[in-house]
């Protein structure tokens, strides 16, 4: 979380809200999927109050869609993932992790059926579109792989069901978690998600067109002025609390499902048409997994570079990859991959904090919300 | 070239030599293949004047190195680019534009030998190893695709030759221009390339493996102090001056690479192995190409942003992608992609400077050095 100057060029691509985010007083960006993501407005401490008492809008721009689109889409997106696809109801969101023939993780995005032979699959921070172009060019599908026009913009936080009842009315508002409807906006049909990444009530609205966003943003800002609407990003306190995982912080392309936790998403219904299905199977006993971690004592500075864990003889036990202090839990949370010899250990187990700090951990069995 | 804070995470990794970078002032950064790469030492214009009379040590860590080791890598390879690599000598550095089947652009990697079933793909900014793991796993090919602990350090600059004599002796610092040696540092081979991303004399090191880095740095800085050796990195003007091309910048994935100048690799030679061989041929008559241009007037701010280019009825015709004030040539130096009806047109063509300036500018038929 340190804060050097970013240069942008049009590499670090500006998003369809960026004028509206930087009008609304953004402090600081990342750069995600080659495009500017947002990642602090007032503090994180001030977001993440307002994010859970509030409404904020997200400009999750960044979460690029990959279009997959002809006879063999399904088949395809089936080839490289363990979920099994074949029941995917029509409007239904499937978290689905990307792994490739050797059962490592390549991507966790959610994928959205548009119709039979149409898949959009958004992608967390990297190229996975080219493993899907790899894999079409060399099998010769039929199939068409690209990245189309479409920005994701997310509502958040407990109030956003009444912002989102007052702008596409109730219907909408009423969109069951991880489905989908889809709405008209400006002329043009867009699909709204019960969906987005933190444990707030959220939407996500793919905006169709880069041309109406600004308009979207002002309808949205217009219609929640008295439920204290704010421009807000994911809050890296309330996704720690809520154990969701950034994929290439938390978890990478070395990790497998199972050592990133996410077995419960297919494994007891592995594809046989997944290319990496048996050598997935032989992963089934991993030697560490992700876990929630509590810091003792007081308040850190966040953590977002990997810290190592150790115990009591300083042998290595494993790395925290990104932590904070909650204020609601009025504790340090943190989430961390540990070794297996660790997960029941008596031991005591310890991160070295700027190189000088020693401070306890634990390990937890559940995250905090 | 705009300057809002970086929030820094495992995602945007830190290099072997940021601890330096940072320790010798670095002012931004940008993010490249998920790593930091540094934009700013003492200014654009001090550090450009710096790097054309003394010598440089750049952090390039973020050349990414794509491995492709097996009986099969030639052809995965092969697979990947129209030029014809049937004859790539062992020592020699080969630039290979990298197309999809429909005979787009995907990235335009240079690619290194390093033995007849291994080779390393230094990749600009995007993970186009999944293309290739795509293609590895879907025809099942006898290969591994991975990403090794391969970070190259530059050397650039006039007084590099004698830099990199005094640290590696004379044989290494002879290398010719786009061949490739290999050295001993620390007891441990690397390869030494002379290549490098500006058109002065320069060397790239591919440090083998991260904790030599610091001691690789120092050695250079130690032996290079009388010759005024400073980090440095990548300048936006001597690159525009010398017409070197930024993959994601002037050239995205939806070029092709005869809009891209890049014919000159290949065409006389496409690979029939090549996968978008007919596809590619098809498109040999470009309706846009790269373009070195003049910008009139007084110094501008650089351009690292899209700017239309119009003619006198503001008709399209096309986009200036990098520009900026060449202290050397008093002359605003830029690259731009432009449609084919203004090539040799003798109408007036403009960009608006700022959404308020018009300034006049010329196509030129080279780039200046």
């Amino acid at each position: 979380m340190t804060f050097p100057l970013l240069s942008c060029t049009h590499r670090s691509r500006r998003t369809p809200f960026s004028n509206k985010v930087e009008a609304a007083g953004v402090k600081a960006y990342t750069v995600y999927n080659h495009m500017l993501l947002p990642t602090v407005f007032s503090s994180l401490e001030e977001d993440y109050t307002h994010l859970k008492t509030a409404v904020q809008v997200w400009d999750v721009s960044c979460q690029r869609q990959v279009e997959i689109v002809g006879s063999d889409a399904l088949s395809l997106l089936q080839m490289v993932t363990p979920r099994n696809l074949s029941k995917m109801p029509d409007d239904q969101c499937y978290y689905i992790p990307m792994v490739n023939k050797d059962g490592f993780m390549l991507n966790d995005p959610v994928a959205i059926k548009l119709d039979e032979n149409r898949f959009w699959v958004s992608v967390a921070d990297n190229d996975a579109k080219f493993y899907f172009m790899g894999l079409a060019n060399g099998l010769k599908m039929n199939v068409n792989v690209f990245e189309p026009d479409v920005s994701p913009l997310s509502v958040q936080g407990p109030k956003s069901i009444e912002l989102i009842e007052r702008v596409f009315g109730e219907e909408i508002a009423k969109t069951k978690f991880f489905k989908y409807q889809k709405i008209i906006f400006s002329g043009t049909e867009m699909v709204i998600a019960r969906s987005g990444w933190s444990h707030q009530e959220c939407y996500e609205i793919y905006l169709n067109g880069s041309s109406y966003g600004e308009s979207l943003w002002d309808e949205l800002f217009k219609a929640g002025k008295d439920l204290d609407v704010r421009a807000g990003c994911p809050n890296l306190i309330e996704r720690v609390e809520s154990g969701l995982l950034s994929f290439g912080n938390d978890v990478t392309l070395e990790h497998t499902p199972y050592e990133a936790g996410l077995a419960k998403y297919f494994d007891k219904d592995i594809s046989s048409e997944f290319l990496g299905c048996e050598n997935l199977k032989n992963k089934r006993n991993p030697s560490r997994i992700i876990k929630p971690i509590q810091i003792e004592g007081e308040p850190i500075k966040p953590i977002t570079y990997w810290t190592k864990i150790i115990d009591e003889n300083s042998l290595f036990a494993g790395n925290i990859s990104s932590a904070a202090w909650s204020p609601e839990f009025k504790s340090n949370v943190a989430i961390g991959m540990v070794e297996k010899d660790f997960w029941d250990s008596e031991k005591n187990l310890y991160i070295i904090l700027d190189n000088k700090e020693k401070r306890k951990i634990f390990l937890k069995e559940n995250f905090w919300s």
